[in-house]
């Protein structure tokens, strides 16, 4: 099997389950309880929350754990929409985010914010003087994702955080679901006020996320309750989950350590192979993309029908994000870089990890010359 | 070990356990994957939610998954106050429900919203009448638990249920964290709209919990994005810790079957030698109440005082709520049934599960005699 679907979901490190095992059977104390059991559990908390600040360089005090990329992106927007809508009620973003994203500055919109969305360039790239040109004195949030989930376009981030400094009033939102362990990122040096990330897209557990939340920085809670997490997000903290978060992040970026070299091999060799491709074009551009994601169309074929004629090669990949996948509707990203409708809907994604081999990606090139070639047989 | 802090959280069963492991190991596909991994996710997505469905007597499609009882709580509530915010802006709950509630129906207070809060009796629970008076032509919602949390007294929701079926737009939401797996409340019957379940209190895992929906009522989303769970709560499934909560909940029901008349025992036990007691008093009424939850004060000590004189003799009880417990307040439920806040600083809350015995119940009995009188012989 060659899983080529990453960016959609990974899976979990083996040391990750394990630890989720061991604190979910031996120390399953709730940590708001007084006693011992809850001391414990508290101190586990603790310990990931300090593990994973010093991976994200960032104090432990700036970590909000959630229940994944989503609730992360939604707290950040709706939160401070909801703390600073006597301030103002302009939005800017992109037109290139995750509908985590989106779709929650679309709720807003109906709720009677003012919405201004940067378009990419043709490589998907957003400009800073763009958004800087947009802000007004209503300007509360912009939000703008770091690696772009369909196509791997890195997004200027330190460039709009200077522009953003002589602002400082304006709340910085960064979506690092893609980029955490793939692409560096300095929060502090790029101005960043809230930043999202997901476990189970660095081989930690699906329902773990958290929000970094730069110290100073209060957001109206989404979940109101028994006061968790310095009454920012309250309902009981899934320690074993956050645990192995942190596991999963300090492992992935000790594989970034052994790893990213062989990654970005991989994606020089897919680049290369499909660029020589008849009837292929990649999406993905040269410079400015994460090493993991390659987006390409095949003229002619529905994006579906290759999915499933890879599946049946034990090549897992994917159309657009997972979550847009059924709708059948063309990958966002890919119709604002100017993509036509009906080449974005021949998209493939090929999303990696640092796993994934040499080896793999020339028995992935073979097996994508072979199902064009069969299926251009089957279509006479 | 004695742990009777079951309300606070369980320990999850081993079972469970396994099939957190199993699912997140061999079938981690993300559920919207168009590919097959992606098909073995959904399938096990459908039957853990057609399994929930079937022991909470529901339709597989009036079950959503979250995060845990407190976001359940959250979505339910602030989702039908922006839902129908054009038609209404009042709700109506009780003075006795847990955080997770009345901190969100605060928030909305906040907002704008009326709130009306219902006293209870000095056993704790609210009158239907009370609250049928209280509804306007403003109202939208009406909140509820079914068990409280920290005395255990059970609310007449089939009577409120009822009461409320002549005033069909007002959406009837019942947190039943406390009750599911212990107090039987047939959803269909009680004309419940909306109700809470969260899987760490039945020995499933933190980080995992369900609101039923019934069918035909809509929601505002807390989570925008992918569209998930029929639009209502968007983010990638948490498909392993799902699965493990329908097997945790299975078992509970399998357990409540074998074990409901010894945890009855026990319970009878415990109030009977707890009332002989000298300076003890038991808040928790002898009828319409909970089998699994016991709350007294005990004259003259500060509860933290004696939670950790119990677990000197490796017993854990809590003061309150888990979530209260550190901040060191009385017990919200006990000052409105109108105990002493002196009283209500010394109460310790006894919660059980189906494992416990009635040998652990004798031994915490002698245990408390003990620590009393050698607390007594401390302070002279
Ligand atoms: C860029 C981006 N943001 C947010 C999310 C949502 O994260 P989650 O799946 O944890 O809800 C994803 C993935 O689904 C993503 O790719
Ligand atoms: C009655 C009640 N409702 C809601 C909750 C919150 O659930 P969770 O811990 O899953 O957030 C709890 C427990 O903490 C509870 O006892």
């Amino acid at each position: 099997m060659i899983y080529f679907d990453n960016s959609a979901t990974t899976k979990p490190y083996k040391e990750v389950l394990d630890s989720f095992i061991k604190v979910s059977s031996e120390y399953y104390g709730n940590p708001s309880s007084l006693h011992g059991m809850g001391g414990q559990a508290e101190r586990l908390l603790k310990q990931a929350r300090e593990q994973i600040a010093q991976l994200m360089n960032v104090q432990h005090n700036e970590i909000y754990f959630t229940s994944g990329g989503t609730e992360s992106n939604n707290l950040a927007i709706k939160g401070t929409a909801l703390m600073h809508r006597n301030r103002g009620r302009h939005i800017i973003t992109t037109a290139v985010e995750h509908a985590s994203v989106s779709e929650t500055i679309a709720q807003l919109r109906d709720l009677g914010y003012r919405i201004t969305i940067i378009p990419p360039d043709s490589s998907g790239i957003v400009s800073a003087e763009d958004i800087e040109k947009e802000i007004t004195s209503e300007t509360i949030l912009v939000s703008v994702m770091h690696v772009n989930n369909e196509i791997g376009t890195i997004q200027p981030i330190n460039e709009i955080g200077k522009l953003l400094k002589k602002h400082s009033k304006i709340v910085f939102h960064v979506d690092d679901v893609q980029g955490i362990g793939k692409v560096p990122l300095d929060l502090y040096e790029a101005n960043v006020d809230l930043c999202t990330i997901s476990a189970h897209k660095f081989h930690g557990l699906k329902g773990n996320g958290a929000l970094y939340i730069r110290d100073g920085i209060r957001l109206s809670p989404l979940f109101s309750g028994g006061n968790q997490e310095w009454k920012q997000r309250s309902g009981t903290e899934n320690v074993a989950g956050i645990v192995a978060m942190a596991k999963a992040l300090r492992l992935t970026m000790n594989n970034k350590e052994k790893f990213l070299d062989r990654l970005l091999s991989i994606k020089k060799l897919l680049m290369e192979e499909l660029g020589k491709m008849e009837d292929i074009t990649v999406h993905t551009p040269e410079s400015h993309s994460a090493p993991h994601i390659i987006n390409f169309s095949i003229k002619g074929f529905k994006a579906e029908v290759f999915v499933h004629a890879l599946e049946e090669k034990g090549i897992y990949v994917s159309t657009t994000s997972a979550c847009s996948s059924k709708k059948a509707a063309a990958s966002s990203t890919l119709i604002a870089i100017g993509v036509p409708e009906k080449d974005a809907k021949s998209a493939i994604r090929v999303s990696l990890t640092y796993g994934n081999s040499l080896e793999e990606a020339a028995t992935f090139i073979v097996a994508v010359k072979e199902t064009v070639n069969r299926l251009r047989e089957v279509m006479k």
